[in-house]
């Protein structure tokens, strides 16, 4: 079952963060992308290589010390099928490093359209005399604004493939509140709401740690509701992002956590791929050694958080 | 502006249906998928080759009655690398043929990576010394639970490059109550909110038929919803899915459209590439005929809407 696979990599590696990559072409170090204009020319071939190098060189320094990586789908469309091809590639490269790999695309159609973007991320797809793993990522993001049809599809693919779903509950942006935090006659907030429909769609996925691998995505920037959320879906995991460059501070991720000091996994995209640029590491680590101060950063994330977790 | 173009379309044709190419494998009339085989292998690229085909002739059969067509991408995305490079031609071929191209992503997240979504759908993507146009289509649909910040990127290249966007506000499928219909202490439900916002959001970029580019979704199945709605955006179009297979009848659309016959665009998708095996046209056209079965469905759903319009 996907939550007991990455709920047992969270122990062994002692780290409840994630890296994130999300890379923009600017965040590539700039040998990286001269090299790759040189072999595969200055347009969307030659971005798309840079990035794939880029993302290649982090997990090789990263893969040893986090559970998963998670790869925000908008960041490869924009750059193309091309795009598209270096997110195939780093999905394979990273598997074979052991890492379990998130897909970030908060997904979501009606219940039939719904089947053909799990035959794309988690499922299969039927072609004439046989089925075929496309994307094959380990776990999708997923907004559930359509309800239990939208959602259900995946589920589905979940237990038959071990895969996972992390359902937008409440979103690390300014503005999450204007839908999210309506209040219904009940005094719930539609948070709280959609929280309840993840506990109960989490229900039949429930792991031996007593977790399910339907999980929800709450912002690091909102702790006060998380504490809230938490209660609701007890069962779930939580997938936190915001962290770092967003403004979450690991002090405020308590909240994320249950008891036992399971319950969500922290995500950090820029401040790992661009800590080679950052005040902390830039003085240590030259442009050359890029991987490295990911590395460095990542690292810095998981005690940070461990300290805060250990603490209480 | 995008929403002046596809008024001026509209009333040349006389006609606001689109048409969904949403093509699964299994739509594809079998000697097209055979031929597709001998010359591309009996795998993704033989499949992906198969539904360009099928697009293709469609497109050529209907191209000069309807305005627009509609693209989703998850049956696409389901057929890997291969399908998107069926996406992408489908779209280059349509806007050849002087169609209006909307894709159906209902893509949605944080500001930062609603950027990087529009920039692969509706604007430009920066690489080092120029920007590039990416997917390209005219509109894209769009999931704002996250509110105003995922949606403001969107409406920036709206404006610069002249697209639109249609946001979902009630969809169609029988469980999108379960968050939409939650009711605010203001007695509002969700759909009237995110109704609301997206008449806020439209106002920038209301265009001279009084039309915003920025336009709702709403399910063909919820007249009853849909007249409130209409109320509410008054100067926004409505995509209205759900027409045909879905169970949406004509005679329901007309709570959609305001007192000009205008405001709406009624979507079909399996019912009008499948024609060729419905009751009504599997005896007049064979399976080698099946693009002239889309265009005499295409007509007669252009035909029966119209008489709903009239009528009135």
């Amino acid at each position: 079952m996907f939550i007991d696979i990455l709920i047992e990599k969270i122990k062994i590696m002692n780290n409840v963060s994630i890296v994130g990559l999300d890379p923009k072409l600017e965040y590539v170090p700039l040998f990286i992308r001269k090299k790759a204009y040189e072999s595969y020319g200055n347009d969307l071939k030659g971005a798309a290589e840079a990035i794939w190098e880029f993302n290649k060189n982090i997990i090789d320094y990263i893969y040893d010390i986090v559970p998963a990586i998670k790869l925000q789908l908008a960041y490869y469309e924009m750059y193309g099928l091309e795009g598209l091809e270096t997110f195939t590639k780093t999905i394979k490269y990273a598997k074979e490093k052991g890492l379990i790999v998130l897909a970030d695309g908060k997904r979501n159609d009606i219940g039939s359209t719904a089947e053909s973007y799990s035959s794309a991320f988690l499922g299969r797809t039927v072609l004439e005399d046989k089925t075929k793993a496309i994307f094959d990522v380990d776990a999708l993001t997923i907004n559930a604004y359509l309800g239990v049809d939208g959602v259900a599809p995946f589920i589905d693919d979940c237990i038959k493939y071990n895969k996972g779903i992390f359902i937008l509950v409440k979103t690390s942006n300014p503005s999450s509140g204007q839908i999210q935090d309506e209040t219904n006659q009940q005094g719930q907030k539609i948070y709280e709401v959609m929280s309840s429909y993840v506990n109960e769609w989490g229900s039949k996925l429930i792991g031996k740690y007593g977790y399910s691998s339907v999980g929800a995505v709450v912002g690091a920037t909102y702790p006060e509701q998380a504490k809230i959320i938490r209660k609701i879906i007890k069962n779930s995991y939580i997938l936190v992002p915001g962290y770092g460059v967003q403004g979450g501070k690991s002090s405020d991720l308590i909240e994320f956590f249950n008891e036992d000091g399971l319950g969500a996994i922290v995500n950090a995209s820029r401040s790992i791929m661009c800590a080679y640029k950052s005040d902390l590491w830039r003085n240590i680590y030259n442009e050359e050694q890029f991987a490295e101060a990911s590395r460095a950063e990542a690292i810095r994330m998981r005690d940070d958080i461990n300290l805060v977790l250990i603490k209480r």
